[in-house]
């Protein structure tokens, strides 16, 4: 994967939280995935193809995902349920949707967001796409964007469309 | 969601399973997805877009992941590890794929699939889609195929381009 198609989904992943949330997020190293780490307790998870192909997760603790929740819809919510995995899959789908503006050449298009959660659930890619990891710090709690991304070889998709 | 947009997915899962592993699956009575409840232990998930967006979940129970690894691989892995999730990634990408094909005129293109492992984990779809859940029995347990989708309209589609 491009290092170079990092960048947007960093930016976009601060510009998001900071005005649509009003959190500062504090980026940390981003680091190659490695291994089977447990992700945090909710994960929303969105796909992207086109020239190229992808997943972006975004991966928060518990507790970032209430304090999120509540800042969307200025009411707390008292357990992980549907407004939270709304609010997610929602936060996701913006996060890629504006991060793919930024690769216009990639001429990608996003799917429907799902929302996993469950202590210690773990997100594997494939294990011929090494996805980076950005981690971040807030107010909130831990935050990490996770993007697998590859591009698509013209008879790839010949290929694929062969099916 | 239209119901004959499910046929597809059916068939296609029950080919995938058949031609590939060897296994037959007997289908279940299709229901709608409805309130939180855990996937099997190995869930393989893998976005849709084009004129429609969607999701398609493969779960397994870890027995039923274990032994569709087995029949891909010939040789039985000792635990939930890369040769399975790769395994579980490969199969719903096909079944996606094939599917896909047979909805030619969604013109659809898959992302990348990723696999979610962890006992009780939970994977929610957007409020505003339902899914549908196909439930399967085999030889080597349960196996149960969701599918999201929902058909994107041009100005939706000039939207999100914007971002």
């Amino acid at each position: 994967m491009k290092v170079e198609y990092i960048n947007p989904f960093l930016v976009s992943t601060i510009s998001v939280f900071d005005t649509m949330l009003n959190c500062k997020l504090e980026r940390g190293v981003p680091y190659l995935k490695n291994g089977t780490q447990p992700q945090h307790e909710v994960s929303g998870v969105i796909g992207l193809s086109g020239k190229a192909q992808g997943t972006v997760v975004l991966t928060l603790s518990r507790e970032a995902a209430l304090s999120a929740t509540e800042a969307l819809l200025q009411e707390r919510p008292t357990e992980i349920n549907g407004d939270v995995t709304d609010a997610i899959g929602e936060l996701v789908n913006i996060i890629a949707g504006n991060a793919k503006a930024k690769l216009e050449h990639l001429d990608m298009s996003v799917s429907l967001p799902t929302v996993i959660t469950g202590k210690n659930h773990c997100i594997e890619f494939p294990s011929k796409v090494t996805p980076i990891c950005i981690p971040f710090t807030s107010a909130w709690g831990d935050v990490t964007v996770e993007v697998g991304l590859r591009e698509v070889k013209a008879a790839v998709t010949v290929a694929a469309e062969a099916h």
